[in-house]
Formats: C-alpha cells, sequence, structure tokens
C-alpha cells in the first residue's frame, strides 16, 4: 500500500487535499448488519470541527458527511462503505504565497523533495483536514466496539505546560462512580477538552498569551479505553501497543506516544513497575496498571492507557527563516486563519485513530483458536 | 497476517520459541547481488548475547547464525533468505514451575487469555529470545542501507535513573568531527553500550544496587540516523515516524517511543520548536532538528533521532503477589538467571527495527514518481 | 483486505452499488507527474458503457467520470486519486420483485447466506456495475504503461460458439506491419469488439437468434500485451500468470483463463510445447509463444497472450426453477433491460486489470536488485 | 511481499533452493488447538515424493519434514510453525552444465534477466522442490477444514490426450454412495493418481511412448471440494474462484485454471448453463453445479470443482535450440534424472493450494458480520 490505507479487517482508505473538491474515505470490511446512519458519523466529525472556540481557526467549516455506498435500509451491507465530505470554504486566496516558499515545521519541502512538486493550496493532502477521513471511519468503529462494550475517554491531559493533575486512574476511578457519562459529557463542553476545569481555565489564560505573542501551543491527548477482553492484540510484530503507536504516531503533529506508565517506567524498579495480580469477585485483576492494560503486546483486561505528545502548530505569525524554491534564504511570517492550537480538535482524531486499531485486532483474534472457528463453522 | 511478518518490500517472519528446537527468520524481498555471510549476521546477533557483562543474564547462548537459502556465490538472489540459530542452552529444569502460575508484568496471563494455553518453557515466544529473528534480519537492512550511504548510532541514553547529559545533537556534533568510527566503538566497548563514560560508572553502580536488592532496571534507548536522503516515508499512514514507532514499540518491554523533541515538544512554543531552515554549501539545512529529521511523515534530509523506554524487567527475586491457573491467589518469587536489565541488550534490537523500516521505506519511495520509474524502464 | 482493494503498489480501491448514490474507486500509489484528466479515463469508460449496440442493455448510463483528488494542475501528485460515477439511471421498480427470490446464476443466494441480507437493487455490489471502479483505475494504469513502451490489444475472441480463426500470434504479426493502430480502431468500431469482421457478422446472427429465444450467450476474450520487458513478476506466489489469473478471475462471469497455449499445452508434448530461443537482431527471441510470454511466472519479453472464458448472461426471459426467501420452490421469468451478452462490454474491464496486475508487478520489480536501488539513490 | 507469502490469515511463507540446504515453510496464523504432528504433513509430502512410478524421476528425495516450532504438548500453540525439509540428495554435477544456457520453458533466463544471475543448481528457487514448501503448509490446512467437515478429492482428469470420461459430478454421485473413503484410496493407490483404471492404463502406454521418444507429457489435475458452507469468498477482488485461481497458477507449470462448467461455458446458453435451486430436504439446492460450487465469488455450498492445466515437462533428452549466456545460438540435449510427467506428482501441490485459499477465506469470513462478532465478544 501507498501509505492511504489504515487496518487489516476493518480497512480505511483516505483521500482529498485541503482546498481539492473533497475529503473522503472508504471503510472497507465493515461487518454487515451495523445500524448506521450520517449523523452518527457527523456526531464525530463535528468534535473536530474549528470555530467551536476562540483557540481554533474561525474558518468556516460545515464538514457535513454523506455515506455514497454500503448502508441499505439502515444498515451496514458488508460491502465498502464510501463517506464523503465536499470542501466549501475554499478561499485559495488566503494560501496561495506559499507556493513559493518551504514553511518550517510543515512538510511543504519533504512533498517537494519526495514528488517533484505538491498541491500547496491549504497544505493539499498534509493539511489537518486529512483527518476529516480518519474521524468518518474512525466513527464507525466506536459504535461497533460500543455494541460489544468498549468505551472511549479521549481528552486533552496538557495544553502547553498546563497538565491536568489527575492520573488516567483517578479519573477512571471517578468515572466508574457512576459518573463516566457525566465525565465524558464534562469533557466534551470543555472549550479545551479538558476533564478539569481549573486547568482547562489556566491553560486558556496560557493561549490567550501565545495568541498576543503571535506564537502557538502543544500539549497532550491521553486516552482510556475500558471494556475491552483480554486476549487482543498479536503477540510479535502487530502488538496491540506497536498498532496503537503506528496509528497514533500516522497523525500529523505527534512527536510522542506512550502505554500505561510510559516513559517514568524507564526510571522506575521492577519491583514498583510490575502489576501485581489478584483475584476480585471471581476475576483477574491489577493492583496497579503500570502496563496501561497490555502485557506482551496482548490486553489483559485492564483499562487501556495511553498519551500522545502535539507540537505547536507550525503555522505562526512571528518571523521565521527558512528557503524558497530558488534555494534562497528568506523570512517569512505567516498570516491567515490558523490554530493556535491543534490539540483539542485533535482529541478526536486520536480516539478515532485507537478505535480503528482495536477493532482491527479484535476480528484478528477471531482466527487465533481452533475453538472460534469451529463456534462459527459447525 | 498473523502478526509475524513485518515490512512490506523487505519482508521478515519470523519464528521461534525460547526453548524450542531454534529461532529463525525468513527475510523476503532483499534485492538480489548484495555480498553476504554468516558473519555479516553474526557481529549484530554477538551484540544482543548476554554474558558479556554481570549486568545480563549468565546464561550460555552460543547463537551461531545458518544461512540455509537465498544466498549463492556470496551473494543474495533476490529470494527468501532463511536464517536460523539452534537453540542449545535448554535448561528446562529452570523454567517448569512457571506452568502453573501468571509473573506479573510477563505476558503468561495474556497468552493463556488468548490462545487457551501456552508454550512456557522459558516464555515461549513472548521471550527475548525472539528478538533473534529481528536482529538478523536487520542486520542484512543495515548492510543495504550502508552501501546507500547510510549509518546508525544506537546506545543507552539512560539506565533507570541515570541518564547521559549529551542530546543526540552534541553526540553527532562531536562524531561529525571525524570521531563518527571512534564514537561507534567507544559504544560497542561499553558494557553497558552507553556513550559516556562517566554515566556508565553511575548507572553500573546503580545496577549493582537493584542487584543487591533483588530488583531490576529500565531504561532509555536513543538512535541517530545519518546519510538518509530527503523524501523517505509516505504521507499518511505509513509516515516514516510511524513505522518507526510501530516497529520500535512492537519490542517487548518498550512502553513510549519519541522523535525528536518528543514529549518536550508539547510544553514547547511554535517559536521555538520550529526549526528554521537555511542554505548551507548549496544545500538546505535546519537551524535546530526538533524535527528529528522527519516533517509530514516525510524524512528532510537531517538526521533521524528517536528515543524508546523499556520498563524494567519483570522477573525479579523479591516476593510478589500473583495468581495461578486455578485462579487462587498466591506468592511468587522468582528466581533463575535472568537479566537485571535488558536495556543494553535491547540497543541492537532498537537499531535493527529501526533499519528495517527504513530501507522498507525506501524501497517503497521507489515507485514515488513517475521519473523513478523511467529511470529503470528506459 | 476485505476484498475491495487490488494490487500492492498501485493500489485500487472500489466502492459502489449499482443503484446507489454513485460508484468510484481511489487509486493510491500512482507515481507522480503523470499528465492526467478525466478525458483519459471517460474513453475507457465509454468502452464498457451500454447501448452501443443492439447487444447490449437499453439502459441509458452516461457514466462521467470526476476526478475529485490526487491531481493538481493536470498532473498526479502521488497522492490518492478518488474518481467517482454518479449513478443517474435508478429505476427501482425494474428490479424492486428480485428481493424476494433468489435468481439463478446471481449472487443473490450467496449474498444472503454471507451477510444475512443484501442490497437487491439492480444487484447492488454484484453489479456489473462494479466495474466501473475497475476500468477507472485501469484507465490510469493503461496511461503510465504506454509511456513505458507497453501496448495492450484486446478483444472478443470467441462470441458463443462463433470463434476468430486466427490465433494472438497471427493478429499480432498482422499488427507489426505497420498496422497496429489501425488493427485497435477496427477492434474499437466493431460492435462486438471482434477484430475480424465475418466472425463478427455471423457472431451476430447468433446473438440474434438467441434474442429471439429469450436466452443469452457467453464468449471468450482475448488479450494481448506487447512491450513488456523481460523480469517482470515475482518467481513464486506473485507470478505474471498467477496475478493476471486472479484479477481477470475476480470479474464476475469469468470462468476460466488460460495463458499461451493454455489448455491445448495439456495435451501437448514437451518437445513441441517447449519455445526454442534464438537471437535476432541482437536480441534473444522465442522461436513460438506457447509459454504466452511469461517462464517461472516471470515475463521473458515475447507478448503476453490471455484469454477469458465469460459465461452467459444469467438474467434471462424463459421461466428458471428457483426458490424464494422463505425457501419455497418457485417459478421465474426475468424481464427488464438485461444484456443478452456481456463478452464485449468485458474486454475494455479485462484489459484494465490486466494493466492494473502490471503495473503493480513492475513497481514491485523495482526492488529487485541492488542495481536498482543504488540507481535511485546515489 | 515479494512474492514468497500466500494467504491474509492463514499465511504460508516459503523459503529454499532445489539444491540448497533445505526447503521450508513458516506458516503463520494457524488457529491455536490443533493437534498436530510430523506424520499429519509427512502423509501429503509422500504424495508429491518422486521414485513411486517409473513415471518420476529416479531421484530420491526422502524429504523428511521437520517441525522446528509453533507445536507444543502436541498441539499448535497459534505461533508460527517452521516446517524444514533438509536436502540430501545434492548430486550438483548433473545440474552444472546448465549454469552456461538458458533451458527451452524453463526459467533460466528470466532469472538472470530480473535477478542478474541465478542459482543455476538444479532450477535453484524455479525447481519443483520449491512445492515442498506448499504441500507442508497445505497439509495444515486440510487437517484444519477436515475438523470443519471439509474434504478434498483431487486426481489427474488428463494424461496428455487421454481424458478420463467421467465428469466431476458423476465420480462425486459415485462416492456419495458410501464409498467416498474407496474412492480416494483408489486415486491414492494409482501410480498415475487417477479415478480410472481404464484411462490410468492408457496413459500408461501413451507415456511409455513419450519416454521412448525422449519427450514428455502433461495433462490436467481436477478437484473437488466437498461440505465447504454457503457463503465463503469476498465479493469483489477477493473472489473465491479468483483467490483459486491466483493460487492453482502460482504452481510451476500451470497454463490454464477452470471452475465448474468452464471454458465450456462460454458456447453455452444461459438457459442451459444456469444452475436452477430448488429445497431438497429442507435445503438449497442446485439441479446442475455449471457454476462450480461459486456464485458471484461465494461459496452457495455446493460442491466446488475445478481443474488446472499443466504444460508437459520442459526437460527433454530431444535436442533443442537456444542461446547460452554469451548470447550465442547452441543446440542442446537435456541427460539427467527428470520426470517425462509432472502431472501426477502436481496433484497433491494443486489439493494443497486449494486448502490454503479456502482456509484462509473462512478466517476472512469470520468478520462478516456483527452476529460473527457478537458471538465471540459477548
Amino acid at each position: 500500500m501507498a501509505g492511504s490505507t489504515f487496518g487489516k479487517h476493518f480497512q480505511i482508505t483516505t483521500w482529498g487535499e485541503s482546498h481539492g473538491k473533497g475529503i473522503g474515505v472508504v471503510v472497507d470490511g465493515c461487518p454487515a448488519g451495523l445500524a448506521l446512519c450520517e449523523s452518527d458519523i457527523q456526531k464525530f466529525l463535528d468534535r473536530r470541527k474549528p470555530g467551536k472556540s476562540r483557540y481554533s481557526t474561525p474558518r468556516k467549516e460545515a464538514d457535513r458527511v454523506e455515506i455514497l455506498s454500503g448502508v441499505f435500509e439502515g444498515r451496514t451491507t458488508g460491502t465498502p462503505i464510501s463517506l464523503v465530505v465536499f470542501n466549501q470554504d475554499q478561499r485559495s486566496r488566503d494560501y496561495g504565497d506559499i507556493a513559493a516558499y518551504y514553511r518550517p515545521g510543515h512538510a511543504d519541502f519533504t512533498f517537494d523533495e519526495k514528488y517533484g512538486f505538491r498541491d500547496y493550496r491549504g497544505g493539499g493532502r498534509s493539511s489537518g483536514r486529512e483527518t476529516i477521513g480518519r474521524v468518518a471511519g474512525g466513527a464507525i468503529a466506536v459504535k461497533i466496539l460500543s455494541q460489544l462494550g468498549i468505551s472511549f475517554l479521549t481528552y486533552a491531559r496538557a495544553i502547553g505546560p498546563v497538565t491536568i493533575p489527575q492520573a488516567a486512574e483517578d479519573l477512571l476511578a471517578q468515572a466508574q462512580n457512576n459518573e463516566y457519562s457525566s465525565l465524558q459529557e464534562h469533557i466534551l463542553s470543555d472549550p479545551l477538552y479538558m476533564p478539569d476545569s481549573v486547568s482547562s481555565e489556566k491553560a486558556r489564560e496560557y493561549l490567550e498569551n501565545c495568541m498576543k505573542e503571535m506564537d502557538s501551543a502543544g500539549g497532550i491527548v491521553e486516552g482510556i479505553i475500558t471494556g475491552v477482553p483480554a486476549g487482543i492484540g498479536e503477540p510479535v510484530f502487530d502488538k496491540l501497543d506497536a498498532n496503537l503507536a503506528k496509528a497514533i504516531f500516522s497523525i500529523g503533529a505527534v512527536k510522542g506516544f506512550e502505554i500505561g506508565a510510559g516513559f517514568a517506567a524507564a526510571a522506575a524498579k521492577g519491583s514498583d513497575n510490575n502489576d501485581s495480580i489478584h483475584m476480585k469477585e471471581g476475576r483477574p485483576c491489577f493492583g496497579t496498571n503500570h502496563a496501561g492494560g497490555i502485557l506482551g503486546g496482548i490486553s489483559n483486561g485492564a483499562p487501556i492507557t495511553y498519551r500522545a505528545a502535539f507540537k505547536p502548530t507550525p503555522s505562526i505569525a512571528a518571523t521565521q527563516q527558512t528557503i524558497n524554491k530558488a534555494k534562497e534564504d528568506i523570512s517569512i511570517s505567516i498570516h491567515g486563519r490558523h490554530d493556535p492550537i491543534i490539540v483539542p480538535r485533535a482529541v478526536v482524531v486520536v480516539e478515532c485513530m485507537a478505535a480503528l486499531t482495536l477493532v482491527d485486532l479484535m476480528m484478528e483474534n477471531q482466527g487465533a483458536t481452533m475453538e472460534h472457528l469451529q463456534k462459527l463453522y459447525s
């Protein structure tokens, strides 16, 4: 594959450029019989839509999804589901001048090196709008998983240097006290998708300052997946954590990824880092969850916890040094409608990539034992 | 694929259990015409061999590789290269008792949940010996890349809390002053594969204490790849960083992965994090390398820098709580010949997985333009 | 993959149902820099359009293709090319009654068995309209190959029992006497896409009779590919002939496939079937071409010749026995606008599938030797 | 993949040259819990062993298989199964002289064109010995399928011009009268693996004449698969018949492939070729089986019937014209221990490739519906 397809069983192929006719995705391998309509997908796209706060680009992107195939009488048919969002806000003038030079921190230079030229309008294929296809496909994955008892909690853990004080496990403990859906609602209503109001307030102050300085910020997205049965993930190269790492790292601007204790585990001792196992209400449980729900690449039944680091938005109004296509040193200052931070809008993208990874490995696991085959074919 | 194959063009399929008859790899897609003999591969396997210092298991593993196919008259033929290391030191008694319970931090529990039973001898397929196949295949990838002008520098950046003070860029600057090969030699001769003698000494003290306490340590492996041409990596899902993330995360015990500035980028501002571009001796260069050599998933010609966090070895002699197969709470203490730390032995595994990723994407890039096709077929 | 993606390098993913909103294809892996516009693709789609003679369905299918992505300023960018044909002639009433029973020779029964239900409108995903995506993608493959000196000659060899008398080699010999393009034009202007006017006339008489009897006919499509360099195809599972066989056999209604001498070779002796090799004008040539241009799965530089057998159109007005969804025996008679034969319209589909197979293996072959890699990266 | 891997779920990767150290296969994706020992595999390898009659090479090939991994305490563990046959009869002198020229009908010329040189000993990778890996892997596939109620009947339908008079359906009808196993035994005991003693006798006379004339013969292998549930196969590119076509066509010397009525369908009328459907003992049945058990690429529950045409063995002692590596015209006469016909030995190879294809698509079908997923995960 040439890099536009993800997944082996539940497989998405995305296409489209920022300022082309549209952005789309073909979802192949979706099981037949899932109730599906456009609003199931639209509510996920709305979570990545800009303009929901003053910390995202004021561009208006309606981003209405259309189902073109694969659904009949309200249910998936097992054949490919083609989803498209036609582009509407295509003011090419905003971007025309970037044809001639390479923006620092963007893929302009590398696309030209690779392909000889590039669709420079709005970043072309390397625009953040490319994630529309991921989210549209991921929304279906989330719906399938929800029918198998699996839930996602995804939020901004850090905005620039402002980090929420709670560990993922604390949020989860809180959520398990019958407040799961209210925590989800709280996150979705927060302008930065943070689970903690005090941190969100501080983060907004930080962003105000960034904007005054014509600068931008990064941050950390954290996710918790609950309800995953033990046994998901393949033991060598297609480990659950390895596939998650690839999935999340394939989102533009991601520079780091962790599972469970992550980098902190590197400095810990085995006696601290190992999660003890004990029986609780007849089921195996873990005393702690430094493993983040994965042992040897295979889910152990505990919540899966992970984090992704996003770099600051590279488009800033401050003056920067770069080169032009004629290979001359120049100074530039990028104007236009850019997000001072992409982390809040990236939250749903991270969740969708995690869901795509998980549903794919759950389908892979259908072939793990003779017992599974016999259950189906006898 | 069921998880034992890695790569699309240069493709390795590994097999074998810790205490089975052997461990092996089939390398398919290796270009014809590469001079190759067993010693090319053996020298990489020797870097992961235990027993080289008192910080690795005293088990004797000769680990002699044999080439069974794909090489004729000293050159690769383009057909699959089958490599095998037959197991010799198979003292099953050491491990027999682990059949009945689940070691914390190991894959015992998850294998049983997935497959219904497991080859419990020495960890079976989830043993560290599984990496022999990766290293054998990776050695060939490194050789191919060296003929294309690409070099690898890989070392332990941290052992437990002891971290080398130099940034990757400093080591590289040092290496570029005609000391590259002497730096490589220094690393290979250090018992912990650290580039800094003072840190290595401190790290050894730390490990002595761990061992006294019957405990274990983790650490961080860092890698620098130089000479990679701009343009390598596919722009959406098969980004160079995404594929590296998967490759490295598929190594057992890895809990975190970063490119360039990594998690630190999350707290930085755009004006600091963006790497300026300027011309130097007629070639585009970058003022800094926070991007770690990759923009939009595609190499930009700067050195590729990355880090992987390894958790502490889970096998410790200290008492731990777990459950047995009868689902009863028990206390255990794991004895036997275990590494108090696996990081030094993992250095070559990380390097090999990076090389496998890179050669694969360089072959993928052969199809990027009509010009490439015309160069070959006209 | 779940069966809607074809190819490893030049990869097409098709979607769409006969009576859904549209039919499309995403082409991923197309090299950058190919001049491409909609008319390049439209002229191939027009070859499969119905209504060009009285032997195809009188349904009006405008089938206008739109390029939605992957082309910028008239050239491919290396990113996915999304092509769509929106459906227009959607008279669902024609097909509504087939919801309740299973048409003999169609996929109605097997779709229901596999997925539990089906989009019964016009055959849904198993309609011949599914091939629109193949032809749209294949048109690009043909254009790439034409720039590498490769040409396709594809035609109806047999319509029912009426077979052209010339062997592929004779047609080719005729074509090489500077009549290649006139032969191509002749075929394209024949209402049945036959290269021989006398046979075409007889075939039309045969079809007239079929139509009178409310019956249908099958036939054989033959293809010749010239200009393929020696060395294309992988020696074991991805043999050029094996991949062609899969490609062609994946077209609905194909029941047989042959390369070169095909089934006739089974009855021949080695001394007759072997193609002698000799030098001609400084190049290796073959005395005969029973091999059809492929030895050991790899092209030998001679023209590639192949044939595909198509069964008669299963939709016939004559009375047939079948069962309904309630699992009761019933008699049916299928009315509506059906092709009495699909072979002429299938000619371009066969050509396109062959082109997709060939371009994919030519890209695969870019990685065959170290010399190829060094040509690109040094 | 570079052509040495087959399958997506049940995946085999083969390696090895005719006169190298050995031939092997790695089977990845075999479900855990299958009872498996070396004799399960050996009995399939014995069916392809030469020397069983005077119509195959008198070379002695013990071909003893060893299981190197993936089986523990007599059952598959879900991890890769590595199988190897070490080569023993390596009289290189027999073949040394073929280094300098290209044998007509062999892959010598195409390997050199593709890779620049070749392992010329005994045909290297393009030798018939390459099929050992296929048969070893296929034996496991057959065993899995037998536990799901699926049986294979495979035999020589034609040897040169001598064809058995019975249609596949007649043999099957005969077999269903409680004579299935006796028919299988009869075939296995026939020196040419033919189901009809009279034809076998005639075929042997034909072969005696071929041998006297220093010539060789081809033939047709036919297979019948019974017990396949309806619903197997993916509707577009991974049709059951398309994947079978590729699988069978990837066997060296195959020049044609048919399903059901095959090429005969091309000349038939729809009213004859359509298989009527009716209820019989509460189950849907087909009046005839021209479809060969497959509609729209998906199994319909009827027996799957297919045929493969094999060309005559290209190695003949008669004088032939060819060229040498210096590109000069020469005359050669190939001596040595060659099969005058490979069809009988190919029977088991065809059966194994069919089994590999089928088990793979049955695993793919595990993800076809939400119901399947819910059956496993709830």
